[in-house]
């Protein structure tokens, strides 16, 4: 493939009018025929310019260009307002299929285009043009220029001819398009959004967190205040598990070979997995899931149905490959702690079993400060393990559950594990993305395998029912969902630093350790600015650092015994007592989101 | 060497009056005499048994037989009184020195002697005597049988002939001795104690963990009631610690051998550490050690002295090769949780902050429960990194504290490891014994081969003072430590189950579980028996499980609304509304230990 590839598809020879096109094919059409109209553009600039190729892609568009100079973020500016004259113009866009040697002629300047015409296997290319723009091209294009909708180049960026660093760095320009100017803009807007609150950005900012290429990639190190986030997360998981009656367990990060060759992992998961250590001649694996240590604790001894359901949680830290290009902040990485469950229940408590999980997992997200969600249910594969009755059964308690707990939700025919149907629970955040967190995952495979077993009210050994469970899914991942969904502006209760003591000049310091001391006793996080900088710096700084109160003192404030609060918003709360701010406080950390 | 080992040093051919030895030297005497005492018995008993050896050892003495049949306990009951004759007849014991030729004609029906002779170098042999009993040995005994003090045959058990499994299997008979009965049956006791406390068996009872050779032996799986416990003892400890200043950290469980080749431990721990994975063609290991970890978060940004003291804790799982034959239930195994810190400081803050750390673990281990202790202080190797007068400095700032303090310690002259002095400090439990579970560790390697640094006051780098510290050791041994003191009756608030409800009668349970639930809304793990037996099996399985309290129901119960309370003793403490039981227990709980 040479030409333009995601337009190629429905593009060639086509006549039939830009109007009658289903709204996605039309996007894609204005999205290419907007990158000829930059091209265009580009060439009345450098009139020596060589380009290369332009395809519409998922939010817009971008065109490849070998320039005589890197292009200034004025230039962009040029560039869109000669685009808009074009689109203005409304001139058609007119192809026609031609012989390659008419091809060669026409782009003998131009090197880029002439090696995709001895690459197309075809006698001859398709040549678009729109006023005096000439480009080799497939097709798929609006009908006139003024079709192209609301666009807006938003950067350039190098990009190696062919994705090859052996070639010519081209200049790649972007432009965002959408139909309407009020997508465009609403588009725009939740990107600089998402940009601000980029978990990897804020994790740098408020330093949260590091990870550390040079000692391996994906590898996690939680710095103090990101630590401090983490103990409140965590805390407030077991806190919830235990009242649901989970208990929590703690197993090994490693288990020999003969563990994960009776789990199948070694036979199914050995890509995810990281290469085996050897110790007094055994093979061990680091543990990319939980599962089977947990079977093992069941197992330990004999169980009888009067110790059911058995619900361990762990949060339990596991290790997977995965490719370094994948790898992404704290969002996707090869260490990270599930918060996993495995609920281990005859087949007549199962339905209950998965109706309180749902229950519990929307309860535990609400905590955080999510309210929306949206489920999934993947059912039966074609090759599954497991009677098809016990599957009817599961991937029904599974669709009550949902209707029970309000959750819209769609239903992926097939999609399931060979071991047993699930639920996906995703939220949305602040700006609309949805998360995929929760899992909700039966197990026909692990109980066989490891011959799990239970003494029955009837005397005689029975096969449980196992579910796995995340509900947070990884506690690396999640923090990396609240920042984003906050903007790092974290709820009190889950803020490092709850309030940021300013003292106004070092005499104010004693009086400003007090408060912080006071507050302390009270179980909040208080720092103490003892920079000694200017004041306006010191709320300047608490307020990047989004910390939710700041509590000025100065000669007024020691006096009064009081101090003076502000919130992160910059909005002054007014001198307040002591007990009152801690009242304030306390309310709002106990009402959490 | 082929005779009697232990008794070898102290023996040949002297003729000093038994009470002019040292203590220690007549009680080896004793020891090794009583074993000849129990040989002649044995050869009383069975005129064809051979006899091996049979050396005194750390608490009493061994003789290993080749015998016609197996021993029974009433075996030893006859012998332990043969013995007793024996010692009461007083007679002498006394040895010469007689040529080989000799001895093998008074051994000519005793294999194990004349393998013994033919390996002896010289040309003659000891030959010891009491009465008609002969032995070949080195001598270094008391002077009459008389002598042999206070002593009990505890057990026999298999023994090959020189430890060798190709060699033929004998029994060995063990006998306990001290000088007096007084001292023996204070031993006897404190033994049978330790035995009922041996956190094995208490494990295992009260169902706190499991391990799982077949998947990795040394490798600890925390059952449901460990797991309660252990996140009390995690929960206390993150609390002390953030009011202490810390700041806790989360760290990945491997790293790249680059960070250990910087570290030094591949040249100096690596006998200590699992074998390496290899991932994207780099070698990874666990991490023997949170250390370097540590320092990457510290050195992640420039730090100034502003921010020092900089006191970083992680719960961090380190993972240790052990030898197999080491291991030990939780006390010594190849995976536990370091309650590990490091503190980052200027030199001027150091001693300041060792005394802090030295107070800190008193108060720490006090919460648990224990306050006897005693401290050792490791100085300068030989070999030694760092400036003596850095060395000075932190050897005089360690003794500084433990003084303040008033911590007894004793010297270890050069003990230190070679980047710098500490402290251990060891607690005693209920039977006296003596554990080491903290660390205070100067560390002046580190920091140089890591490059640390701060900005000073004087706008210049500095090179920092880390101090490791541990003061629980680690959460796997120092959770065995609190089992064999409080011999699986731990504190309430550390108690998996602080309260069983006992239902008399079905009609109970719906009372039994309001009970329960009103208890856990303080807080409380409570659970419910209802397995429906009679009440006495109730009671009696909840005392084995060292509950602390037993909540009996019944008519009476249900129709006052109260419970009839009795706690793990086995004391009455007779009716009680709720609210008062829970007054009681949440006072009890917050007093701790």
């Amino acid at each position: 493939m040479t030409l333009d590839q995601t337009a190629d598809a429905a593009a060639q020879h086509d006549d039939t009018p830009f109007a009658e096109f289903e709204p996605d094919e039309q996007l894609r059409r204005m999205r290419h025929s907007a990158a000829h109209v930059l091209a265009e553009a580009v060439l009345e600039m450098f009139p020596e310019a060589k380009y290369a190729i332009g395809p519409p892609i998922d939010n817009g568009f971008y065109y490849d260009f070998d320039l005589p100079r890197p292009l200034t973020p004025e230039d962009l500016t040029i560039l869109d307002k000669r685009m808009r004259k074009t689109a203005k113009r409304n001139v058609p866009i007119e192809g026609e299929w031609i012989p390659k040697a008419q091809a060669r002629e026409i782009f003998a300047n131009q090197p880029y285009k002439l090696e995709m015409i001895d690459e197309i296997e075809d006698d001859t290319v398709g040549h678009f043009t729109h006023a005096k723009f000439e480009d080799l091209c497939r097709g798929g294009h609006t009908e006139r220029t003024g079709q192209i909708g609301a666009f807006k180049l938003s950067h350039s960026a190098g990009a190696y001819w062919r994705g090859d660093e052996n070639r010519p760095m081209l200049q790649r320009v972007y432009g965002l398009l959408f139909p309407t100017r009020g997508e465009l803009d609403a588009y725009i807007e939740t990107r600089e959004e998402a940009a601000r609150s980029d978990h990897r950005r804020l994790g740098r900012e408020l330093d949260l967190y590091s990870t550390h290429e040079e000692y391996g990639p994906g590898l996690v190190y939680w710095h103090p205040k990101g630590g401090r986030t983490r103990v409140e997360i965590e805390d407030a998981w077991r806190k919830e598990h235990f009242a649901a009656g989970y208990e929590i367990v703690f197993t090994p990060h490693v288990g020999r070979a003969e563990l994960w060759e009776t789990s199948g992992h070694l036979d199914f998961y050995a890509d995810g997995m990281y290469s085996p250590m050897e110790i007094d001649g055994h093979a061990y694996y680091m543990k990319p899931m939980n599962c089977p240590f947990h079977v093992q604790i069941y197992s330990n001894t004999r169980r009888s149905y009067r110790e059911l359901p058995m619900r361990l949680a762990e949060l339990g830290t596991v290790y997977r490959y995965e490719r370094s290009g994948v790898l992404h902040g704290m969002m996707r990485v090869r260490g990270f702690t599930q918060d996993d469950a495995h609920i281990i229940c005859t087949p007549e408590q199962v339905e209950d079993e998965i109706v309180t999980v749902v229950e519990f997992v929307l309860h535990l997200l609400r905590i955080f400060g999510f309210d929306e969600f949206e489920a999934s249910l993947s059912t039966r594969p074609e090759k599954s393990v497991g009677e098809p009755a016990q599957w009817q059964m599961a991937e029904d308690s599974l669709r009550r559950a949902m209707d029970r707990a309000n959750l819209t939700y769609e239903i992926d025919e097939g999609g399931g594990a060979f071991y047993g149907p699930k639920i996906d629970i995703h939220l949305k955040d602040k700006i609309g993305r949805r998360w995929q967190c929760s899992t909700i995952q039966f197990d026909f495979n692990l109980p066989e395998r490891f011959d799990m077993t239970y003494i029955g009210e009837d005397g005689a050994e029975h096969r449980p029912y196992m579910v796995h469970r995340a509900l947070l899914g990884s506690i690396e991942r999640f923090f990396a969902i609240l920042l984003e969904h906050y903007g790092g502006a974290l709820p009190l209760w889950l803020s490092p630093t709850q309030a940021m003591v300013i003292p106004i000049a070092d005499r104010h310091i004693d009086f400003a350790h007090h408060v912080q001391s006071e507050l302390r006793t009270h179980g909040f996080r208080i720092d103490v600015d003892t920079s000694g900088e200017r004041m306006g710096n010191m709320i300047r700084r608490a307020q990047l650092q989004k910390t939710p109160y700041m509590l000025v003192i100065g000669d007024r404030e020691v006096e009064a015994q009081q101090v003076s609060v502000r919130d992160r918003s910059g909005k002054d709360l007014g001198g307040m007592p002591l007990s009152q701010l801690i009242d304030r406080m306390v309310n709002e950390r106990d009402i959490r989101s």
